[in-house]
């Protein structure tokens, strides 16, 4: 299990139609390709980093990820939304260890 | 609902006694603070980033989070583990937004 998460700051005025535009489009796509689990989107509300989101996700394994990662559907949005739209991000994949 | 987050590498090696027993000071402090639910300690795989590992636990409310935050075994811990073993860090909180 891999948990992919992406903090991001958009180029868009915080609550501007724009921002919620960028946010159902993500909404609309991402979830929707094979073996993506757990699509969440969160406000990152620390004042210890200035990131405004975050997408979290949760794969089944290496495999499904990087078929993901390859899937003309997520390979669209980054080239046609993401490239255009997000002004910074900070990639973190997780791993959970047994408690 | 509240997702705190810290994300964070060791003085110690990697794999080491000393790393293990950090990891498990951490488990046997953190999650018995009143309020912390769904304490997750996770590797961070993502070659984007050198951060080593990951705590994870959720509040239900601020309130919650900041009883926590000022706790005695939390301040403890942070006082006579964290500072000395940490070598970096950087929190990040999240508010998961209605699917």
């Amino acid at each position: 299990m891999i948990v992919h998460t992406v903090c991001f700051t958009l180029v868009h005025a915080a609550g501007s139609p724009h921002e919620a535009a960028f946010l159902e489009a993500a909404r609309d796509t991402l979830p929707a390709i094979a073996g993506v689990q757990d699509f969440t989107v969160s406000r990152q509300v620390s004042t210890q980093s200035d990131f405004r989101f975050q997408f979290s996700m949760v794969f089944a394994d290496q495999d499904t990820y990087t078929a993901y990662d390859e899937h003309p559907a997520h390979q669209r949005f980054v080239a046609t939304r993401w490239a255009d739209e997000v002004a910074s991000f900070q990639e973190f994949d997780f791993v959970p260890l047994p408690a």
